[in-house]
Order: structure tokens, then C-alpha cells, then sequence
């Protein structure tokens, strides 16, 4: 049997368990008819937020269809939409289990904490589950489908396209989540807060305030869909990239097929161990809520790294075949070169096939990339607790600095989100060395694709977020006791945590993915300039004039070019946040003008207007920073090549590449970081905060205050700017590699 | 004559420049004895500041010096000294004349706005013509020693040795008073505020405050000393790296004579030119204090942009002669591998001398260069003024989006600061293109060397800052009448777009100087490499091993290193600056409760004892990011040495120069721009700001308070941890230069 099927077959059980964990979830009660009646209208308005925004990605999607139809043919246009299809479907169908699990948490929190968790963590691992079943299938379906039954040739460029094309498709839907979603989250919250809490004087939460809902709705967007789009992308994107590098480094070999199936194999098995490990998210019988959550994703790591040694095996046949990456190409273009025009010639071929010649590894080394991949992910965690812990140094001067006012709670926010960025970056460079001295660059893709692989419960972690937050919020509105309340708000709190750890690890592992789209770009270049025959536009790049070296100054010029981005995006993305809740209080204001009733409680807000006003704003504001990704590879490259020739564009654009992501990540991380910090700093007042000279500041007090001002600057940080440079530096990435296999079409 | 000597006569017009205006400002009449006593206070409290630096200053040099002298001998150690008593110099007088100019201008601004800005900017001017002045003598007279009396080769790693290490002694300095100036002169500033307005309820600029002469001492010790050593280091280290390169590129050329004294040619011409313009700084009739700032700034420009055409004929004998740079290094360098062992050795022959073989160019396409240099420095003194000044559309949306609270205003400075480095870094990459383009890397080297040799004017319109905001201080303190007031604020405002300008500028060439210092690191690698039976440390270390290509894992290993240091480095030095604070907070208290009679202004607060105390705290902070720049390149050498050879470790060493800058000069120019739109922001209050319903806000209004917010946000961004990027960014590069030169020298 084909072991690609078996791949399927993994995938598949993830979506039963899918289905079964909806049913579970829907068939639980739904609460009071106050309660539901406040979760309807939290699903209409999630159904407008959809609506509006497939819609504009629709028409968006349609187009860059024809584009790519039109530019590279059927097959990669195919690719495309599924890419685009399978991830707007896994947030889809994550969206509407969210804002129905919400109420159901909310009333089964009334009867226990285990069964607000129950519910709530379910309704997350639906997502989860669709993230990474629908993302695996996608590509071994797709993979399959096209060397299989169509018979294409594994390493022909018809399969290596349309996988890219798969993940240009999630990285459609995942800027549109990313960032139209957190324009529109945060859009709601600080707009809402502004003419709820400011100018009315009402709380947050208050069923009056036209823009409750949509804060609640914003909740979902972000954290349920944004994610999963996020790491649907991801996932997609780091599979296909490491299957398109064992396409180039094994292109010949024995091993080739191994090599290809070995990220789908890893994907498949690790599906699974994060199915059993939802299994294990249990209470117990204490109330530690984070404990039962880690308890889950540790029964899934531990599993993984078990179970990645037989299907190692199985892959390989061995645990210690001699495998050689780029072997054959390096040996056959040094060949060629030989074969006509002498020393240069060598001299250029072997520049070209550069490091990846001839690097020997075995399938266990590779087991130990993965393992590496898991350990990452763990550190990470670890370290995005302890920087935005209540418990830890970092938040608690967070706490301590708001004492003293405003101005220096933001300044020791603004410090701890800096100071975060170093240990997440040393942890990767040392996943760097250690895999790339173990496999090569082939070894740091299994690493990824490994760290990937837990997509599934991570994602669940996350998603687990909204639903504890608008359970809590329905707890608010419809009255409910007390108590209720207070388990809602202990399963919220644990909620905040998970966001900002799940953050981390998102980015960390697009960090890494990026790097090893890079490798992809270059090994792809490298590859159309070897048969720059069959690619007439590639004639005539050679080793001097395509030259990635630091000294090259264009590729000093792509590095800063690269570099500038995540921070005029993130700017450009935190000013959208301003404008759109700019738009949220006009609206506000409109409608209690105009239905005076509405703040007597006799008039209902038109909740659904507010949606739809929001997510058209959102759209409107998200054009501009969702261009610059799109359109910067395209812009270097022909501008370089205008200035200086093909070489040094192609290396301005790689180069471009790697700006993004080295500082992307530092900008991604300490946004993330330092936005939960705040946040957190804020929660730390609300049982109290002692401060050094043992003073204790609660909630109302002026330290109090300070801290929602740095929860407030925090809020766009995480949720919309800090989050949205992933798939930035992910489509910058992959619209180079496209730009690549474009120029090569062309033949120009 | 040798021309060397002229370029020295240059150097010591300005310094007797320098001596008049001393005379000239000293000579003012010095106001009331009232007046006389608050600046003697803050004379004081500069000499107790002064002599604490720098006698740490001295004992951190003597020590580093016998550490030179043991590992590379009495030149290179006298070299340093020469670096380190120099900028020395510089700072120290430019503080000693500025605390006297400070009540000079107070007095003359009583008589009128022209006399005051006199004053203060003649004192500027002091600061500027000294460093521009020391560091051009420093290089020059020391080459001259070198090369014309003890008879060095110019091209000798002892020439090139000892002038590395001239820079370095100037970094010394430099990091001490950017970063341990800067915590200092912010602590005082955040820590006076909290302990005098928040908790006392005296207003700023009131003698009471124990704290209010550092504050104002604290003035003097940013934007003098502290601007004075950032650019005597950037002037020094770039002219040096330049003279390198030159002696590299042109080894063995009839040409060697007239690279290596060119920029030191034009240092010599624009410090003429620099003290003409300072002549042009005059009001004219009107009262556009800016305006004649600009006069005497644009006077500076252009007459340097008519003085560089014969200087570049008279250096280089004809404009059209043809400079071909590493052509004998490159030929050399084949030649023998040809010589050895065939195809592979040329490979790597052709590989190392890379692109910087035989390009070349006429003495007129470095003037050109050198024009670039200037419309460079044109458009970011441009730029910077765009997102700081107070007319724009940053500002202005800072100061309404400050309307609805503190986190809006936070989060609309963080969104512009964010911003703000996009053009800047744009700027940059096109100089860099065009440059090149010109004369390969040696024209990137004559542009920034012009754009420092302006240097002289930009510290004497940053210097100008502090003394009319000490001005203001003393006339607030001694009750001078209102209009006096108006008139030391009118310059006061214009000094803080200055200094926002003027750090736009010092970090623009900082980058751009760092970026010379990588390609003097890189080429002097390829010598050593090429000379390795003289050197036997880098025997072995070929092109395979060597490979500074991005596809090279340890290439982005050492990117992302050094990517989180300028991170790192602002997160800690902005919590630095919260302790140095807490520190002075304590120390206010315990005056206060130990002197009673200081609130009822009876008895006098121990002014000295705090600013001693700040010092201490200051020195403290800064032990622990200062050792970053300075270990991190002996860190990574010697791991990656040890994990992966030599070759990598000299990649990743490299690639780690260029990741600090990358990243550096992003964090670097959205803290100080940032931060200086934050400032004006606030400013934007105190004549009231009409917001977009047509709502005017005063000061002390809601608005204005949340707009206060922002600035104490701004204040360690634009003037602790922003500026001290700088000098972080050029000490990790040069001592990577130093590291090469020891190991050179080792032999090992």
C-alpha cells in the first residue's frame, strides 16, 4: 500500500474526532434563554464577521485564482485553492463550534469547574483537530493525487509549484485572519472601552453597549481563527517547503520517496498523539486548570517522541542508512561545469551547490532533529511563561513600575517585551546549530515540521481562549451568580496565559519555518540556474553575479530592506487599530443618538450593524499592510534587476527574505510577550498587589489605573500587530518563492 | 609638504576656533548672583559627575590599555589612549563650557532672543569644533607619526592595528557616556518627577528638589558629552575603517597615497567649512530661531559640496584618473593558488577576493560619492523633522489620539515610532546603492566619511539643546521676569527638535559607519586568510570553510545573534533607568525627612550628594549591558570555534556585525524618533491643541496629562537606550576588528 494513504488515513481520524467533539459539544445544554439569547446574538454576529469577510476573500481568492491559472497553469491554481479552501473551512467550522461552545461553557461552569474546562477545551481541540488534519490532508491528498494518479514526477516542478501554490492559498486566508482579524478584535475592544467605559460611563460587558458583541465576536476572530489560519499556514507552508528541499537534495537518490514521505509521516503520527492527548486534559481531583492543560499537551509531546522512533524506522527501513543530501545535483553540476568552460566554471558550480553537497546523516539523526523540534517547542513555552507569568520577575516589575504611574508602567513594559525576544532567539539558534550539525539544512526542516506537528494541540490551547472569555462575558450579561462568574473568570485566566504561550510558539516555529522557506528559495535558485536551459530567463546567472555573500552590498541593501517591514507594518497595523476603533465610536455614538432607549435598556443596540461596520473597516484598513508583503519581493527584485542585473536581484530578494525574518521575529516576539506581560500586570492588581514596600494596590487604586494603560497599549501589540508579522514574513517568503517559479514559467 | 599636514593646520583651526569661542562665551556677563549661585550649583554638580566618570573612565582604560599593550604592543596601545584621552577632552570641555554658557544665555536672553542664541549656541559650537577637530588630529597627527617620522609601510598591520585601536579608545568613551551619561540623565529626570511632582507636589525646575541640579546637570551629560563621544567615536572609527580599506583595496597601487588621505582630506576641508557656517546662525530680522540654526547648517553643506571638487583634484591630481580597487590584492591572490594547487585553489582565490576585485572608478565619482554623503545627511535631518516636528501629521496624531487617554497616546507614539524607520532605512539603502554603484564599497566608506565630516556643526546645534533648556531652568529658579522665561523657551522648544534631528543623523551614520567597519572586518579577514604563512592562526581557513553566503546556517545563526543584542540592550538599559530612578527617589526621601527644613526652603538640599549618588548608579546599571557589545563577538567566535572551526566562527562572527546593525538601527531610530514625537506631542498642549471635533485642550487638561504619559515613555527611548544603540552597534564591530588583529598576532 502506497504509505502516502496511511498519512491520509491519520489525517482523516482527526477529523472524526472533529466531528465527534462538535456533537459532544452541541449536545451539552445551552443555559438559560437570557443566556441564549445573548450567545445568539454573539453568533449573528460572528455569522456577519464571516460573511463579510469570506466574501472579500472570495472575490480576492478568484482573482489571484485566474492569476495563477493564467501564470502557471491548472494544476498550481488547483493547489492554490485548496490551500485556500481547506484553511478558511478549518477556521470556519472553529468559529461557529466557538461561539456555541461559549454559553454551553457558561452553564456547565455553573454545575463545576471540570465541566466548564470540558466543554471549552473541547471546543478548542475541534479547531485544533481541523487545523492540523485538514492542513495534513491537504498536502498528502494533493501529493498523492498528483504523483500517484496523475503519475507527475515527485521532483518535477508541476508538483513542487502546486504545493507552494497550497501554501500561498493558506497564507491568503491567514493575512485576512491575521490581520483583518486583528484589526477587527482590537478595533472592537479599545473602541468599545473608549465609548462604553469613557464617554457612557457603563462597563465593559454591559448588553447596551452597541460594541459588546462585537468585542465578543473579536475575541473568536482572533484568537479561534487567527490562529488557525496562522498555523494552518504554517503547517502547510514548512511541510511543502521540506518536501520541496528533499525533492532537490535526494532528486536521483534511493531515497527520495523516503525522504518526501518522512514531514507527511511525522504530521500523521503526531495528529494522533495529540487526539489521545486531549484525552488527558483532566482536573484530577485539585483545580489547577493550567496544570490539567499541560497535563494534555505533555502526554502529547511524550507520546510523539515516541512513537516519531518506529515511524522513523518504517519510513527509512533503517535507523542507519547512509543518506547524502545534494549529492547528486552537487556532483552533477560541478560535471557540467567540468565538461566546458574549466577552472571558472568549477569554481562557479561548486559556489552554487555550496553547503548542501554531500552532507551525510542517517534516519536516526533525523529522529534527533525532531526531537530537537520538541524540545524547542517546550523551552519556548516554558520561557513565554515565565515572561508573561503573574508569578515572575518580569511581570511582577511590571506590577511594581505601575506604583509609580502611567508613564513607568510603559516603560518597564516597553523593557520586559524588549528583554523577552533574547532567550526565545537563543533557544532557536542553538535548535539551528544542533539540527544543521545533525542533518543539514534538511535536519532543521524536520525540527520544524516536528514542532509543527503539535499544531493540533497547541492550536487547542488557544482556542480554548475565547470561549472562557465570552463564556464569562455571557456569565456578565445574563446575571449570573457570583459564583459562576468566578469559575468563568479562573478558566478566562488560564485562557490568557495559553494565548500569549501559543503566541510564542506560533511565532517561534514561523521563525524557523521562514528559514526554512529561504533554504527553499535558494535551493530553488540554484536549481533553475543549473538548468538554466530548460529556464532561458535564468541564463547567464552565475556565481559572481548571484552572490549571497554579507560583503555583496545588495545583499546588505536586501537584509535592511528585508528588516524594514515588520516594523513599518507593525506601525502601520497599530494605526489601523486607532482608526478602526475611531470607527467603532461613531457608530456607538450614531446609535445611542439615534435610539435613545438603548441606555435605558429599553431599546435593543443593533448588534449585527456594529459587526458589519467593524469588519468592513477592518478590510478597508487591512489593504495597505497586506500589500507590502505581496509586493516587496516583486518590487526589490525588478528594481534591482533594473539597477544592477538578475544576479544581485535575485540575492537583494533572498537577502529581503532573510531581513524579514530576522527582524520579524524580534519585533513578533517582544510585541506578543510584552502585550501579555501588561496584561497580566493588570490581573495581578485584581487580588491585590503588595508592592515593595509592602503596600497593597488593588483594583480601582491609581496603580490599578496605570496598569489598564499598559494593558491597553498591550492589547494591539498582541493581538493584532505582533501576531499579523507571522504570515507577513511567511508570505514575503512564499510570493519569492512563486516569483521564482513565475520568472521560470515565463521563460522570458 | 606632505599633505597630511595641511589636514592637521585644518584641525587646529578648530581648535583655535574653539578657544576664541570659549573666551568669547566666558566673557559674557554671568547675571545676578541669584543666578550665579543656581549655576554654580550645577557647575558643581557637573565637576562631581565629571570627575566620578571619568575617574572610572581611567581606571576601566588603564587596565584595557596594558591589555592592549600585552596583546599587541606599545603602538596600537598608545593608540587607544589617544582614542580615549581625545574624546575625553572633547566631552569634558564641551560640559565645563556648557554649565557656564547656561546662565550666560539666561542672562543675554533678558536682553535679547539674538544674544541668548548666541550664547548657547557658541557653546554648542565649542563642543562640536572640539570633536570634529581632536578626532580628525587625533587620526591624522597619529598616521603622521606612524608613517612619516617612525617610517611604517601605510599598509602595515601596525598602522592598521594602532589606528583600529584609536576607535576603540573612542568607543570607550562613548559607551560610557551614552549609555552610563544616558541612565543617568534620565534617572534624574523620571526620578526628580516622581519624587517632586508626584509625591512633594513642587513643580519641576524648583530648588527644593535635591534632584533638580542633576536633572539639569543631566541635560548637559546627554546631549553634550554624550552626543560629543557618539560622534568623535562614529567620526573617528569611520575615517579610520576608510584609511583601511584604502590601504587594503590600493595595497601595491601608485593611488595608496592619495585613498588613505582623502578622508582626511575631507575631515580637513568641512571643519573649515563647519566653522563658516557657524557665522551664518543669525536671526536676520525675524524671530525663526530654526531658521537660522538651518542658515548656518545649510551654509556648512553647500560650501562643503563646492570645497570637496578642488580638495578631490588637488588629493587625487585629475579627476579622470582610473582607481582600481583590490585589483593587486585579487591577482596576487589567484596567482599564487594558481601557482599551488590548481582549479580549487583559484576557486577559492576568486571566492575570497569576491567582488571587491578590480572595480573601478575616477577621483570625480568619489566626489560624487561624497555629494551623495551630504544629500543623505539633507534627507534624514528631513525625515526626522517630518515625524518630530510638531506641524506633521505624527505628531498631530499623537497629540489627538491622546485625547481619548494614556494607552491611546502610547499606542499612537508607538505607531509612528514604529513607522519612522522605514524612510530613514529606505535613504540608506538607496545611498548604499548608489554609492556602490559609484566606487564599490570604498565610495559607501567616502560618503559616510562626508556625511561625519559635517560633524562639527550637527554636535553644535545638539549641544546648543541643553544649554537653553538649563536657561530656562535657571530663570524658572531664579524668578527671572516672565518674558525672560518665554525667550530661554522659544530657544528651549527649538533645541528639542534639534536634538531629535541631530540623533536621527548620529544614527544614520552610525549605521552606515558600521556598515564600513563589517567591509573592513571582511576584508581584513580575506588579508589575514591570504597571508596565512605570516599568520598562521588562519591557516586552513579556505572558502569552504569561509562562507559568509546566507544559505550558510552559521551566516544566520550569527544574524540573529546579533539581531538580539540592540533588543536586549535597550531592555535592559531601559530598566536601568527605572532602578538609576528608584535610587534617586530614595535619596530625596531621605533628604527630606533628614532636612526638614528643605520643603519650607530654609535649609539648602545636598545637591553634590545626589548627584553623586545618581553617578554611582549610573556607573552600576551600566557594568552589565555595557560588557554585550564587548563579548558577544569573543563569545560567538569561540563557540562556533568550537562547535564548527574556524571558518564558521569568522562567518558567524560576521554575520553577527551585520544582524546588530540591521536590527540596531531599527530599534535605534524608532526609540529616538518615537520618543521625540512624544515630546513634541506634549509641547503641542501648552499652546493649546484643537482636536479633530474642534475640542481645544490645554495644558492640564486630561489630554495634555495622558500626553505627559507618552513623554516619560519617550524620555529613556530618545535619550538612554535609543542613543546608546549607537555606540553598542560600532564596539561590537570593532572589537571583532581587534579580535582578528590578536589572533593575527597570536600565531596560535
Amino acid at each position: 500500500m502506497n504509505p502516502t494513504l496511511i498519512v491520509i488515513a491519520c489525517g482523516l481520524v482527526s477529523l472524526l474526532y472533529g466531528a465527534w467533539a462538535i456533537r459532544s459539544v452541541i449536545a451539552a445544554p445551552a443555559g438559560t434563554p437570557r443566556m441564549q439569547e445573548i450567545a445568539g446574538a454573539i453568533q449573528e454576529g460572528a455569522s456577519a464577521y464571516l460573511a463579510r469577510q469570506y466574501f472579500t476573500i472570495a472575490v480576492v481568492g478568484v482573482l489571484i485564482f485566474a492569476l495563477v491559472f493564467w501564470l502557471l497553469g491548472a494544476l498550481v491554481a488547483v493547489g492554490f485553492a485548496i490551500g485556500a479552501i481547506l484553511s478558511g473551512t478549518a477556521g470556519y467550522i472553529g468559529m461557529l463550534v466557538s461561539v456555541r461552545a461559549n454559553v454551553r461553557t457558561a452553564q456547565a461552569a455553573s454545575q463545576s469547574l471540570q465541566g466548564g474546562l470540558d466543554i471549552a477545551f473541547k471546543s478548542g481541540a475541534v479547531t485544533g483537530m481541523l487545523v492540523a488534519g485538514l492542513a495534513l490532508l491537504g498536502v498528502a491528498v494533493y501529493f498523492f493525487v498528483l504523483t500517484s494518479i496523475l503519475g507527475h514526477d515527485p521532483t518535477s516542478r508541476t508538483v513542487v509549484d502546486a504545493l507552494v501554490a497550497l501554501g500561498f492559498g493558506a497564507s491568503l486566508i491567514s493575512i485576512f485572519a491575521r490581520l483583518g482579524g486583528g484589526i477587527f478584535t482590537k478595533g472592537a475592544d479599545v473602541g468599545g472601552d473608549l465609548v462604553g467605559k469613557v464617554e457612557a460611563g457603563i462597563p465593559e460587558d454591559d448588553p447596551r453597549n452597541p460594541a459588546t458583541i462585537a468585542d465578543n465576536v473579536g475575541d473568536n476572530v482572533g484568537d479561534c481563527a487567527g490562529m488557525a489560519a496562522d498555523l494552518f499556514e504554517t503547517y502547510a507552508v514548512t511541510v511543502v517547503a521540506t518536501m520541496v528541499l528533499a525533492a532537490i537534495y535526494f532528486a536521483g537518490s534511493d531515497h527520495l520517496s523516503a525522504t518526501m514521505l518522512y514531514p507527511l509521516a511525522i504530521g500523521g503520527a503526531c495528529v494522533l498523539t495529540s487526539i489521545v492527548g486531549t484525552f488527558f486534559v483532566k482536573l484530577g481531583g485539585g483545580t489547577n486548570i493550567m496544570g490539567a492543560l499541560y497535563k494534555g499537551f505533555i502526554v502529547t509531546a511524550v507520546l510523539s517522541l515516541i512513537i516519531l522512533l518506529p515511524v522513523t524506522y518504517l519510513v527509512f527501513g533503517s535507523f542507519s542508512t547512509t543518506l547524502t543530501a545534494g549529492a547528486t545535483a552537487a556532483a552533477e553540476a560541478v560535471t557540467t561545469a567540468a565538461g566546458t568552460d574549466g577552472a571558472a566554471a568549477v569554481a562557479d558550480a561548486v559556489a552554487q551547490t555550496g553547503t548542501a553537497a554531500g552532507i551525510t546523516f542517517t534516519p536516526f539523526d533525523l529522529y534527533l532533529c525532531g526531537v530537537a523540534g520538541l524540545v524547542i517547542t517546550g523551552l519556548i513555552v516554558w520561557i513565554t511563561e515565565y515572561y508573561t507569568g503573574v508569578g515572575f520577575r518580569p511581570v511582577r516589575s511590571i506590577s511594581q513600575a505601575s506604583v509609580t504611574g502611567h508613564g513607568t508602567n510603559v516603560i518597564q513594559g516597553l523593557a520586559v517585551s524588549l528583554e523577552a525576544t533574547a532567550l526565545p532567539a537563543l533557544v532557536i539558534i542553538a535548535g539551528i546549530i544542533f539540527t544543521y550539525s545533525f542533518a543539514g539544512l534538511y535536519g532543521i526542516a524536520i525540527a520544524v515540521t516536528t514542532m509543527l506537528a503539535l499544531a493540533g494541540m497547541v492550536v487547542a490551547l488557544d482556542a480554548f481562549g475565547p470561549v472562557t472569555d465570552n463564556a464569562g462575558g455571557i456569565a456578565e450579561m445574563a446575571d449570573l451568580p457570583e459564583d459562576v462568574r468566578s469559575t468563568t473568570d479562573a478558566l478566562d485566566a488560564v485562557g490568557n496565559t495559553t494565548k500569549a504561550v501559543t503566541k510564542g510558539y506560533a511565532i517561534g516555529s514561523a521563525g524557523l519555518g521562514a528559514l526554512v522557506l529561504f533554504a527553499a528559495y535558494t535551493e530553488d535558485l540554484k536549481y533553475f540556474i543549473a538548468h538554466s536551459d530548460q529556464y532561458p530567463f535564468f541564463q547567464g546567472v552565475t556565481s559572481e553575479t548571484l552572490n549571497f555573500s554579507l560583503a555583496n552590498p545588495y545583499v546588505v541593501v536586501g537584509l535592511f530592506f528585508g528588516g524594514l517591514l515588520p516594523f513599518l507594518f507593525g506601525g502601520v497595523a497599530m494605526t489601523a487599530v486607532g482608526r478602526a476603533a475611531g470607527s467603532v465610536v461613531e457608530e456607538v455614538r450614531r446609535q445611542f443618538r439615534e435610539k435613545p432607549g438603548i441606555m435605558e435598556g429599553k431599546d435593543r443596540p443593533d448588534y449585527g450593524r456594529a459587526v458589519d461596520m467593524l469588519t468592513k473597516a477592518a478590510i478597508r484598513e487591512m489593504i495597505l499592510p497586506s500589500l507590502l508583503p505581496v509586493l516587496s519581493p516583486i518590487v526589490v527584485f525588478f528594481l534591482i534587476n533594473a539597477i544592477a542585473g538578475k544576479g544581485e536581484a535575485f540575492a537583494a530578494t533572498g537577502a529581503m527574505l532573510l531581513g524579514v525574518i530576522v527582524t520579524g521575529l524580534f519585533v513578533a516576539i517582544s510585541m506578543t510577550a510584552g502585550g501579555g506581560a501588561w496584561d497580566n500586570a493588570k490581573k495581578s492588581f485584581e487580588d491585590g498587589f503588595v508592592d515593595r514596600d509592602g503596600v497593597k494596590h488593588l483594583k480601582g487604586s491609581e496603580a490599578h489605573k496605570a496598569s489598564v494603560t499598559g494593558d491597553t497599549v498591550g492589547d494591539p501589540y498582541k493581538d493584532t500587530a505582533g501576531p499579523a508579522v507571522n504570515p507577513m514574513i511567511k508570505i514575503t517568503n512564499i510570493v519569492a518563492l512563486l516569483l521564482l517559479a513565475v520568472l521560470a514559467h515565463q521563460g522570458v
